[in-house]
């Protein structure tokens, strides 16, 4: 293990933290809010000092492979979750250091699940500061600071693996360091744009900003008690629900319409497979919730804000879905695992995985009914590559045991089995709200210390899609 | 497909079922219960002459290959779900027919789960066949019937593999249909043992035959309104506790005791695995629970029941685990999922298919850690073949996409959460009870009589593993 060179990188990233809280510090000038101002000025600086010391001297070995890809991004992202969130503690606005490492950790991994239980009581700062969270943690903070490293390829790939969720990291030009400024870029524009439209919908700079960044990162954080629904905007809700819906796509494909690659990209079997998902559950759930509304549209119209929140796994609320029938209670929590597609911001399991899971199963079927064919899982008309496959249905089983260990471990806490599950599914996903105490109207305030530190490892691990944090647990016996 | 052999086995089953209808009616003579004689009298003849009309010409091809085996067992478990619950509705004891192929259902599949809300109302008759039915449905129908049958080792593999549970199948000796004999006779002593132990308790010769059949096939219908709690019997609960354990072990074990291959058999690390699991979670449940009872003691008598009833996939009750710590519950879900070991008459996901998927996961760990590194699943030190991993790993995400449509279809009936979730656990798994309606306490009369079928659906694919209904709906393309 090159340990220099983690804790040089690690050393970069505290400065990166560091660089980006004087946004929030803005903030706070323009609004007047000494308390926030003198806690983002403070944890800013001392990061910045810090990050730089540590990695003041360059390490003469600047080589990184894929266990010190893995491991640096662990550290990385521990180190966001604890230090993220300390100008909460600084400026008042959050008073207790585990709601802090949860609210923060629900911010990078965008997840979007919150302890506060008055969120107008914020300051601006801190506010922006939360939505900010999810579009740094959206696409990744050590792929952002790739961009202003030095290039390395290799220790790009090697980080860019650690960091991207899906089974597979495309490139989209032969080098890497490439790719990666043309995505950020990608998503850059396409969260102006977002903020563009809701200016146009009425909201503010500071609203459209912030909701942006949230729907960005398909987090979720809303700068109201009551999220989207507060707006009760129809031209608002459709807005959002379409960027969500956008963002929930594999980035890769909008470069290949950049590239006027249409064909290729609209035949993507990922993007088929995610926006039949979205559609079929968008009509069956109006259908299903139509007695409750006026009529069909206005249930169309939040079922599919809901649908698209929730296969993002951003979060928003425009409706409280448990006060919908139980069966599109169950297609909700459903979508929660499938989660947004490869190489975007969404969480979840990933739509191409619900895809090769689901051809595995097929496999399985044909090869146990006539035990000589030889069935291959295809994607995009091509052979999957065996370990891709195998590693896939791995991944899928790890995530299976992670899942019942940690309602397992959180049903101490003393919950309801309801409450209990749907904390877990929905931290794991990375989506925020579930059912019982934490439905889309609740919290997570009610959870004792220890049940939101294990909440927040949980999201971090379903954001990082786990391995990464293995590494810091293991020892490499032959090295 | 040899269509002409599958019709002649599906006459050879009626007839089996029809002859062994002649126990239940046997009961009705004894207790001189008039409805359930002419019920059971009449439902027997038409099933023997049935069956002896589909059966009466031979098939010349007698050859029976793996398509096949699946077939005549599918086949064979909806027969006998259809037709096995006809005495209920003739005698007046279940009068809705969806109900009496629920009943059924859960009868062969020992799981449990009833639709009776007045257990004691019932005729003898109708009880001892609900019992029995756990105990022809624990080693399986055709197994039994390939005992009585002539000779053919080809076939007698292929329906063994199809009917009995379990990752792989074993061979006791090299003659396949001596080994079928041995692992009857085996059961068939083992249930009489119990029958003297109960019988030793103060049980009557019929409640004893009930119980030893309900635990034989770790099915878990009771014969009184409150299950076991009603005889309130320590000795009771612990006979009934170690022989729930004994039935939850591989078959297969018992021979090579027999053999005195003790070391062989207490060296498996299925079995070692499995009394792990219910040591450690008899004893957490225990701590768990010490408060609701008078003493630590008290507190390890129901839960090691509880532990035992469920990893068995039994469902007997001696104290309602909903009025437990969520905790408690949860562990008592997991285990639900776990099941008894491979070759034995339990249900769930059984015990060396987790074993193999928790390895499986480790693997991917260090494969993903080290890429280079080859790392293979071992179990009892040697190393598993790779189509058996696979398949393992296939099988789980089959069962998961069987587990989540089904909570989908199910929630459409309208039930809250925790009982639409748990009734397909519970039923997909062939454990018993649940929480919510269906809690030990509870039934499952109040959902309607399509869920009733939609359960029983999933209580046959839990209890012959998926694979053989599938093959009634799928056709094969090159004959």
């Amino acid at each position: 293990m090159n340990y220099r060179m983690i804790l040089y990188l690690s050393g970069q990233i505290l400065r990166v933290l560091g660089g980006f809280m004087i946004l929030p510090l803005l903030v706070a000038l323009i609004y007047q809010e000494s308390a926030s101002r003198n806690a983002f000025a403070v944890t800013s600086a001392v990061l910045l000092v810090l990050g730089s010391l540590i990695a003041w001297k360059k390490p003469e070995n600047k080589s990184l492979y894929n266990r010190e890809g893995l491991a640096v991004v662990a550290v990385a992202w521990l180190l966001m979750s604890v230090f993220g969130g300390i100008p909460f503690l600084l400026s008042g606005d959050i008073p207790n250091f585990a709601d802090c490492i949860f609210e923060i950790t629900s911010g990078f991994t965008t997840t979007g699940s919150t302890i506060l239980t008055d969120i107008e009581s914020m300051s601006h700062a801190t506010l922006f500061w939360r939505s900010f969270s999810h579009f740094l943690g959206g696409m990744g903070v050590l792929v952002f600071m790739l961009t202003i490293l030095p290039h390395n390829d290799t220790r790009t790939m090697h980080i860019v693996r650690a960091e991207s969720p899906g089974p597979t990291v495309g490139k989209l030009v032969a080098k890497m360091h490439f790719s990666v400024r043309i995505l950020y870029s990608m998503y850059v524009a396409l969260t102006l744009l977002e903020v563009v439209f809701l200016l146009f919908g009425g909201m503010n700079l500071f609203e459209a900003l912030c909701h942006a960044f949230s729907t960005a990162g398909t987090g979720g954080f809303g700068i109201t008690n009551n999220s989207v629904a507060d707006y009760d905007s129809a031209y608002i809700d459709i807005v959002i629900t379409i960027f969500m819906g956008l963002f929930g796509v594999n980035f890769t494909l909008y470069y290949l319409v950049l590239m006027k690659k249409w064909k290729a990209a609209l035949c993507n079997e990922e993007l088929r497979l995610y926006v039949f998902i979205c559609v079929i559950s968008m009509l069956v759930i109006a259908i299903n919730i139509t007695h409750i509304y006026d009529n069909f549209w206005q249930a169309l119209r939040y079922s599919s804000f809901q649908v698209m929140s929730t296969i993002s796994t951003t979060g928003f609320a425009t409706a409280n879905f448990i006060d919908w029938p139980v069966f599109s209670q169950v297609i909700i929590i459903l979508l929660m695992f499938i989660g947004g597609c490869a190489g975007s911001t969404g969480g979840g399991l990933k739509v191409i995985r619900i895809m090769l899971l689901f051809k595995i199963a097929l496999r399985q079927i044909r090869t146990v009914l006539n035990p000589r064919a030889v069935v291959m899982v295809q994607c995009d008309g091509k052979a999957v590559d065996k370990d891709v496959v195998n590693g896939t249905g791995a991944y899928f089983v790890l995530f299976a045991f992670l899942l019942a260990l940690s309602i397992l471990l959180l049903s101490l806490d003393g919950h309801d089995l309801g409450t209990t599950a749907t904390a877990v599914i929905t931290c794991l996903n990375n989506v925020g709200p579930g059912v019982g105490e934490i439905n889309p109207s609740g919290n997570f305030s009610g959870f004792s210390a220890w049940a939101k530190i294990l909440l927040s490892m949980d999201m971090l691990l379903g954001r990082l899609e786990i391995y990464p944090l293995l590494v810091l647990f293991t020892c490499r016996r032959n090295k």
